[in-house]
């Protein structure tokens, strides 16, 4: 698999990685640590719920983004660091039995001023289920080494 | 402890939630489901790594933000629900041992041109170490109940 240095990437460029299947048991484990209102961890205080059924965490749909976030295809970037993530939303809610797939596009590339070996990706990314709904979408900034070096 | 509306709310209200104590057998457990790097799922390789020594994964940082907001004192915001996060950032890594706080203030309110009963409230974030470092800020937009409604 390709992976790409600040000079070969393009806008636009797209990768993706997925899919993601999520069960009830791995959305009620992670919400019993990390998030235990009753709509994340209990089946049937959930379907009484305004979401009528048990739904992620948002803090879970992130770490699913992240998990699949390493594995995109057919590229990735030549990442030194990352920056931070603006413009987070979660406008669908993970479900059980969804499959969930990441589609990362280049949305912005910036020359570093005080770096010479390192540049600034922005990343438009989108995780959607199977009926292609958005569950999180967000901009990821990330510090990419800047060019190949020649050998020799 | 007060649940307070958005009529309630001030700008530069302050509260707080803590201490989360961070081991390396969660970091790792976490990261072996999320974010399988070196530098989040094994020790000597971390000791190794620009990091030297091991490190929480961001979506490991951001779920324990997220495990702590439900606990803050001395109060807490009638939220309807959550309309995403902004400028995320993680400065400084989180290691095993670290004990960490979360400080919330309120920034800045907003009345809802659309809904009668429902505002908008932007908080700002901060999930601290021992050493008051910041580890995780973001701004989170919240929709809050209007008014406390008068009985009868």
């Amino acid at each position: 698999m390709a992976s790409l240095y600040f000079d070969e990437a393009e806008i636009g460029q797209l990768r993706t990685a997925g899919p993601y299947l999520v069960s009830s048991e791995e959305i009620v484990e992670f919400a019993r640590k990390y998030d235990p209102q009753p709509f994340h961890t209990d089946q049937d205080a959930a379907a009484r719920s305004v979401f009528a059924g048990l739904t992620a965490s948002g803090a879970h749909t992130f770490a699913i983004l992240i998990s699949l976030l390493s594995k995109t295809q057919p590229y990735a970037l030549r990442i030194i660091a990352g920056l931070g993530w603006d413009e987070l939303r979660l406008p669908v809610p993970v479900r059980p039995g969804d499959e969930l797939n990441l589609e990362v596009a280049i949305l912005e590339k910036r020359e570093s001023k005080s770096k010479p070996d390192r540049d600034i990706v922005r990343n438009q990314m989108h995780l959607r289920n199977q009926k292609r709904e958005t569950v999180l979408q967000c901009i990821n900034n990330v510090l990419v080494s800047r060019r190949r070096i020649a050998n020799g």
